[in-house]
């Protein structure tokens, strides 16, 4: 389960003011403060679960007087029916977080879902699938972390570990005259040292001039599978190889069958379908 | 075009900084400081323009010397190829904030392109399609704005800006012994005076009840289109209706033939396919 | 009591802070870290309470420590000498909260003994008296629940929870060429589904314009309690009617006997008297 | 004029914030994007100005588009029907900030014209009037900027600038067994060697002991004026007299003429009536 | 201890988003999330301790499962080997938050520990060792906090607590035509009636004139000690003095001997040596 | 340069808030707000420049009237006397501003300064030398620029950016059985991909049993010179190596001897003299 950090906080809290959670004036007319209530956060739709223990904290932060008891961890399976978190105290606050609740744990869970129908597809070969810096501005670490519950793996968490040497900072530097080869020469010199150099090819012969380069890792980009493969081949022993590009459920395999080590798929975070979950209320 | 407000300032300064744009050690290997560019954002996939002005923003928070010119305006179509934004200025700015700036762009442009869908779908009905506070938390003011770009209309801002009485308020009440009308009557009551009282109904036994408590508008839950006409006939004169629940592109517009005034959606921001749009960098 | 959410601890802290609180000289000279005291907040004049909670908020901000016990509760009457809390622990955090306590029971009390005099003087007329959104800056939760305590309601909380249609933005499309009727019909037919649509009136034609433009709501802006009279008569049925405009404590019972609905007072909250409230230290 | 630094814009933004400024939907609904405008803000009662630049700021910062040229200037006096402001730029930008703007001016000028009547009211005698830390939390630097606008002079600013030992630290040592003198004593050896010590004292006996102690000021409370001038005798050319306590506008001439160099005077901030200043659109 | 405080928390949780301590990937790796740990923070050099209660609170703010136990208190002297805190819970959250925990209480006990070598360096004589605002920016209360647990005081905590009459300051007036001691004088009648006036003299004769204008203190700067002795002298029973400029530990002692109120030493807390103080993990 | 983005200014306006800069009692007192003035920072010993435009920010948040033009660059080395910054504009602002831009400017160019000499020491051989995560808590950005201004380069921004088994993670993992081997082999696996695994030994034999593992690079913590060469030898072609513990310009120069690649210093950042720098107000 997700660590409630002052990170997560702040996510939580900018949610509910957003939604002027404290000043809901349907609750406020009809329900008196003293009631009492129970709810139970439950699956309407199979999938993985993500964000129990964030969700969580949008009702205590509401109201401390409210528990949330999770019945199922991150990273379980669900089925339509399945209990995921029981609420109980003030039924006002019940109320008022509700939405807010759902819309975290519905984007999460649908990550962790698409994910793991991904990492499905590749099963019996060795590639892991990875997310990529295509986040919802905000909820980086909330996206990243349902990647995992998933069954995948972070690619980079921001600009900053990792070095990935992408078309355009090829072409900055072939405007002024410099090789693809050296450009990669020269990350390697210069990267902090801690740092693996990653380089985004597009054909077997960039990928050829990358590592003479020395790059440590290429990315495959837009490669059909043939050329992925060619690129595997020559990259062995010498360097790792990530498939990226537009792959989707239906080609993820045969992109796995080159021998790639990691296949990187923004859709698991920039189109996220929500998971059905919702709250019944037992007063 | 949106205008850049502190609010959405807030919202690109946390996307850049939850990516450490400022410290990207790639292009600080790579790119001299003196080293100037352009770029081009352009559409890769058909669809409707939301965020040009806010991913224009994302680059001038990066580097005040980085200008972004529109060449497209929020809320037009888009053609594979079309350009956007024209970006120019130091070359290392246009790298660091790329990514952040699509994410948003390309976000709210997918918002934007499947709220055009609907509106589409409903042509020749006075229907509306609004969307549902089932935002991603932290973005809700830009997802609502995408919904007005594709043609669509706002539902609630927050909790705060309309009474409506859930399934679960009606639950709570019910458990103190207060009828679906008593209810209606008590939020018709007490509700600050500038704001409609909106009732979730889901039979038209239930609609009929909100009306003689004087409901000032029903929401029509994931009833059948025969349910609905009927409700839709029997609130004629008396209030508005709003249908809600499960709608898709494919049962939309049966929905809006039953004369409903207004159509919510969930799926519009909770379930957002990014629509595809990239840089070119041009050294 | 008011639920001390995040909302209100930032007034606290951001009131702390100011203060420098935490940075005490004379306290730091004179009390030593580990002398425990106890202290009791009362009342020197008669009054309304609001802000107890708030006002124990303080003290447990600056300390842990220290806690808070409520006699009274808000919303109740106060006479001179009645305890309304009784803090306990380290007598350096009872020191260095006490004014900053201070000043906002007394506030919130102030306003809420004025309201409750408004309140009074209506007694037996159905009008309901409310705030407006002239609050003191960064205190506007607050001061609107002090409203609530002194027995009155709330008018908008911001700008986006009600349509009000006021006179400069008459003036606005009248230079545009639109009429009173028209402007009001065109924000009929705009303005979000949930939200009423009140329109500032000076005169009786203006209010019948109105109501022909479909207002929800008439503000009776100013006017004499004749004209007043003839403009609830008008509405009766159609609309609500709201008076507001340089209204006093002499006046407003003569406004009530026009039979408007409302009655809304600037001065509740932006002439605000402070109740006289002090603490008593017990060592 | 106040210049308007970060701590002021952050009054300013949390104002708009607030009132959900940027999301009105009355002006979105009426008034179109490109419309322009001006507005005069003016005074309609007699009083002093304060917050001409602090208005301002607010309309730049709701669009920067909106300019604000000031007619008078912080400290002026003011006459019915005197502009103070002159706004341009886009309609909507004026309609949305107006009553935010509106806010702070008038408090600000509220607070000026009440201390420019006690000024006015002790003319002749050497005596300052200050204010107290009895101001609006969050306002505290507006106000007393605004007391400086009306003629009076700042007490401390924060906890942090002065010691002032009051009638609950002596109380605090007493119950060690801690005389007056020597709480002075102890407070005058210990003390940050920059600030001076005041002791508060209520009976000319303790004035005597605090002066023994070695204060630097005495804070004569709520004294009758008898006591007050022999107190301020005992202290001539060995420290300076402040006058505190409920004093109003009838007593303050009374209380100036025993000859303290100052008298604080809570009501300055804590019980402020709102200048009448508003705003006429000009299409 | 030092109280933890919202100013403080602040600290602790910027401190820790800037390292990303809750996205560390190498514990991630290697350590599971239930297994649990202590771990001793212990000095590795003889010095003073300061931060124990703030390097406590950087363990839990890690992780609210981690228990900081103090065994020794701030003030206390540190020889190698001594342990200062017990840290317990999930070795997880020790290891994260190590680093950010060493930095705070390494910087707080090296100023402790320097400051304790000029006090004791004065030993004897009445001088007191005071530190500057030439700290760390945005560190200011901690680094202060640790001046007095090595036995020194404060001088001002801000540009607002105290009047500081410096040589830019008397040039700025200069320019104007205005002498120094009618410098002082202006501020001795203008400065908030709290605040002493300080003054910064080079000369004797400078001395002369600033006590002539009624200067409480004298910064005797950058003075040689026979100059120091005479200034000395000629304030004694008129104003208190104090030393600054260019103090060492080998000079100290020679300045203490004038007889100065006062001696503030920049360097206590602009060139800080960090005490060596290290975290042993015991699995 | 180092570009003035949203993190310094967070850093800047804290400083000057801290200072409460704005509310300087002293500047208000004797410089009329419409003096003009100049002023020079400029170096009062020798060394190397770091954060000229980070204090030349300072200035202009303080007051936007105030401009600060560079006269040297970052980087650039200093003699006694040499201009850094001309400072122009309202002679207010430049007095409150001067110590918080000092506090800045000299802990930098004090880091700077000393980076410098252990560059120095090593010239001549490949080793770099690089910072450590020992920063002031708070102001790593601006510790690590000053690093690079003075010829050294970072080792790890933050926990993310790089793999780093260090001896207390071995020790929590060998107590659960693990071997250091096993450990790193571990790391290595599931590192994310990015990033490079470094390890902590100090021995010959850890060392040894590290590269069996597949670390990329040692970290060689307080071995003696000989040991340090044999594990360098052992390391050629398999992996880095990184000196660390205890190294100071005595010691760096027979450290660089024995070939490692880099030697990181954690004193560079801990343990920081403020450089002499001042600003001399020429009215």
């Amino acid at each position: 389960m997700l660590p409630i950090t002052r990170e997560i906080l702040d996510i939580v809290d900018r949610a509910l003011e957003e939604d002027l959670a404290f000043h809901d004036p349907t609750t406020a007319c009809l329900v008196p403060p003293d009631q009492q209530g129970r709810a139970v956060v439950l699956a309407k739709a199979p999938g993985v679960l993500a964000g129990a223990s964030v969700a969580g904290a949008v009702f205590s932060r509401m109201d401390p007087a409210l528990t949330a008891q999770a019945v199922k961890q991150d990273g379980e399976r669900l089925r339509p029916g399945d209990h995921i978190l029981h609420i109980e105290g003030p039924a006002s606050g019940i109320l008022r977080a509700e939405r807010t609740a759902l819309n975290l744990i519905q984007r999460m869970s649908g990550i962790a879902t698409l994910t793991s129908l991904y990492v499905k597809a590749v099963e019996g070969y060795p590639a892991h699938i990875v997310d990529t810096r295509k986040t919802a501005p905000g909820l980086r670490y909330l996206d990243k972390y349902a990647v995992r519950m998933g069954g995948g793996r972070n690619h980079r968490l921001n600009l900053a570990d990792g070095i990935l040497v992408k078309d355009n900072h090829i072409a900055a530097l072939q405007a002024r005259g410099v090789s693809l080869r050296e450009t990669v020469e020269r990350a390697v010199k210069l990267a902090p040292h801690t740092l693996k150099v990653e380089v985004e090819v597009e054909t077997v012969e960039q990928a050829r001039e990358a590592l003479e380069g020395g790059a440590h890792i290429l990315l495959l980009d837009n490669m059909n599978v043939e050329d992925m493969a060619e690129a595997v081949a020559l990259a062995k022993g010498r360097a790792m190889t990530e498939a990226s590009g537009g792959i989707t459920l239906e080609t993820v395999r045969a992109v796995a069958q080159t021998g790639v080590d990691i296949i990187s798929v923004g859709a698991l975070t920039h189109s996220v379908a929500a998971l059905d979950i919702s709250l019944d209320f037992q007063p």
